[in-house]
């Protein structure tokens, strides 16, 4: 039977499969729509993942993920546009709903966050050309303000569409309730994001308390405080139906357990928390 | 020789030291301004430490701490009431210049962020007559959104700066460079707070990279990445001069070295990072 409005990010089994193995389990489980990340492509072959997206009719919700553009020196910012266009084709090439966007932190040695929020803003507008005529859609993510510093710089989703305004067409927000659960003004921006047209994705994991680790402790929908059916509603009346993508970095727990029991526990949960 | 504009938040030497103790070492280093922890009051007694802080003529640049309102029943509520209303006396026996009010997160079980939001208002409100009449200003402190969950659900300068102006006079902020430095909205929301003359403590410490724990790894000035002269300008252009109060706890680093040590760095980094 099949899954409808579920996808799974494949990070969230990533220490147990590959990108072949991690497809079966979805498909095993009636899961159509994954969202793969660059190096688990790379690490099967573009033409391969391709060959297996085409040949069992995936739905990719993304692709992760593009960014990480404030860089010490011109040279660093041209590389970054290089991969970015690099991670478009990929995206174009599979056919992705979009490509996700980790923007980037400061440079090393840098206290200046004006400067790289600049740098993140300029760094889109270089690549949108590309990304455009691929027909593949930029999406920033807004990453929890915890990452501010060391993975992105745009840290609500407020900041996220102001950027999607000043570049224009082509780019839109990632909504994942990890990053923005907390964020006193977040009704009103999704409901922003909507009348924008700028929504693109909207994964979901839940936040624990305590929290253990800032980057690998995510929880499983239902075992954090995340009001994620409140949070889809508001999505949802905001005119995006896309698949709610699971996306769970889990060192000490998911990452440990069998990929069956994980993508069944996935679905169990979608089903009753989301 | 006196350091002005410097203040020692008793949390940064609390593994090293008693209150006793610790206000030894600040006078050693030249240092009269101090924030105590009402733990540290506690196992002293309010007496000797009032006596203490006369004695030697010590300024207080805030107590910490009250707040934690929301709960999950009245009987919860109105025990935080209770104990928000010592602590304002403690406040004003000790003569500090605030209370800080770290407000709390959710109550066990709950989802609903915006209800205890909601709580944080409503009990705010509830202690503030005492405070007035104590003539004891709260301090609202915006804390981490990483810290929403667990310990305040307060996570922008702007939103504790609207509950302010919901409850009326009395209630201002304390801004700790450690949680707002992210904010892409700081400088607008300082200069607000400015102009509201709201302004009533600066914390600083910086932030690491990488962050090693969520609670306990916050780092000297001049280690992290915050632009503490940058803020420390735009809370002077907002017309706040008060001490700059060192609130750093490090549990694998400062809080295993000498207090003297810790103080002795502490003033050097004032002098040289903000």
């Amino acid at each position: 039977m099949q899954i409808e409005g579920l996808s799974i990010n494949l990070a969230t089994i990533r220490e147990q499969c590959g990108f072949a193995e991690a497809v079966d389990v979805c498909l095993k489980h009636g899961i159509t729509a994954i969202a793969p990340w660059r190096d688990q492509v790379a690490a099967i072959g573009l033409d391969e993942a391709v060959r297996i997206v085409r040949a069992n009719g995936l739905k990719l919700t993304g692709l992760c993920r593009g960014g990480f553009f404030p860089a010490a020196d011109a040279a660093g910012r041209h590389k970054a546009f290089d991969d970015n266009r690099r991670a478009i084709d990929e995206a174009a090439a599979l056919g992705a709903d979009c490509l996700v966007l980790v923007v980037g932190g400061l440079p090393g040695g840098s206290r200046d966050i004006d400067r790289a929020r600049r740098m993140v803003e300029e760094g889109i507008a270089a690549v949108l050309p590309h990304a455009r005529a691929a027909d593949v859609p930029l999406a920033i993510e807004p990453l929890h303000p915890m990452y501010a510093a060391d993975r992105a710089c745009v840290n609500t989703l407020g900041q996220a569409l102001d950027i999607c305004e000043a570049v224009g067409p082509g780019v839109g927000v990632a909504i994942d309730v990890y990053h923005v659960w907390w964020d006193p003004d977040l009704a009103n921006q999704i409901a922003r994001a909507g009348r924008m047209k700028a929504i693109l994705a909207h994964h979901i994991c839940d936040w624990l308390v305590p929290t253990r680790d800032m980057l690998t402790d995510r929880g499983m929908m239902g075992d954090g405080v995340i009001d994620l059916k409140g949070i889809r509603g508001q999505i949802e009346a905001a005119d995006f139906f896309g698949a709610q993508e699971v996306e769970i970095f889990s060192a000490e727990n998911w990452w440990k357990r069998p990929a069956e029991e994980v993508i069944a526990t996935c679905v169990e949960r979608f089903r009753s928390c989301c």
